[in-house]
């Protein structure tokens, strides 16, 4: 039995996230149904480093699964690649320790999000940016982006139905904002994501910017762990899974 | 009556090109319903800068229309984009000389072709660009590009039902590739081009790579005028009409 770990990209703009739903496609489903044709099992147990909300991208992912199949790490994403739809990609198959899992080995991830700051869309990024016209002031973003970082509570920052269940602590390494040509964009890196986390910080950066609040307004609204003082919730069409970090891993 | 001139950019994914045509949907009936409903008039004339292939894009795309409305230039794009669906955008509208004509006021035009030169696909450019795997020698393709530069007849480079109809003499200013990130870029500027003729050339450049034929080569394809002695049409996903250039108009 070989436990074996896939680097792929994906585009969400089709898809209804990752994870397998009924009535709905999703990125594991078609994933799922290219790998059984390729190993010629009919049962394989699928773990993906993160559940992605519908819309959201990854430009890097992570699934692991065990397998008797003897197919070659040099040919496995090929094969997989053909069977495949094109907005989705297998980049690199390595083989990985036994106890390895895509979700729970994972210590670190970073997302983007891209904001198209400019007054008229873009006709090529449909889907893979959020169009927001009204001007960014960067450097006030980073103050406030600032006050994310470290380890806090973050009930502020996410959606959750049975919050009493959950650990929601998490430690972010960092949040920054840049300018990219006509993009703005924002990157944080963190052991751990709540749901809808980035996307609501993006959304209180956003209407901390239009109306000009005392950043440390932010340190405040994350010791409240009160999510109705955050701002909206971001549309997921800018938001990208784009590194995954493992403990003694090179992928 | 004015004679107004737009600056627009499409994705042409979606579309089977420009130019009206029954029973596929083109970029200029979407465009022109759009017009009619912001200028509440039934019936304009509208010229497009060029015809462009299915699938093949535009950057830079200049259209004009001469009207009676009254509205701003600086509200027409905005009205329009309301109406236009999110692959076509209008960027910018401005008054011309009542004889401009989008297509025969043009002196020369700029298109690029993108190539994702790498192993595998990359899931955000699906009908963005041609993915090619086999090594580009840009230099090498620098010096055969070389030869299509200056005045030539360019019947070996173009795709035509009457060719003794035509006048094909073409000026190309320039003709160049190069590497940005994991795409080869080539950027070709003429004061005008044949049917398909961007395509042909790029499928024969590929071919020379491959083939590593003698760069000077090409001009003996120039010379003898056959069509058949050149390389294959490649595929429109990659081409962009990228700038438009009119005599003592800046746009």
């Amino acid at each position: 039995m070989r436990n074996i770990c896939l680097k792929l990209s994906y585009s969400g703009k089709n898809y209804h996230g990752w994870q397998i739903q009924r009535n709905a496609l999703t990125v594991q489903e078609v994933f799922q149904k290219a790998l059984k044709k390729v190993l010629h099992e009919s049962d394989v147990e699928i773990k993906g480093c993160s559940r992605t909300d519908a819309g959201v991208h990854a430009n890097e992912y992570f699934v692991s699964f065990k397998t008797d199949s003897l197919i070659s790490l040099e040919r496995l994403p090929f094969a997989l690649n053909y069977f495949l739809p094109k907005d989705i990609s297998i980049k690199k198959a390595l083989e990985v320790p036994i106890d390895f899992h895509a979700r729970y080995s994972c210590v670190f991830k970073e997302y983007i999000y891209k904001i198209w700051n400019h007054r008229v869309r873009n006709p090529f990024l449909d889907g893979y940016v959020f169009h927001y016209w009204y001007k960014l002031d960067v450097d006030y973003l980073n103050e406030c982006a600032s006050y994310f970082a470290g380890k806090h509570d973050f009930t502020s920052f996410c959606t959750l139905d049975k919050r009493d269940k959950k650990f929601l602590v998490r430690n972010v390494e960092y949040f920054k904002v840049f300018i990219e040509n006509d993009f703005v964009i924002f990157k944080v890196k963190a052991d751990g994501f709540l749901y809808n986390m980035v996307r609501i910080m993006i959304g209180t950066l956003l209407k901390f910017n239009k109306n000009k609040e005392n950043p440390q307004k932010i340190r405040d609204i994350i010791l409240a762990k009160d999510r109705s003082l955050a701002g909206p919730t971001a549309v997921p069409q800018g938001l990208y899974l784009n590194r995954v970090f493992y403990k003694g891993i090179n992928c």
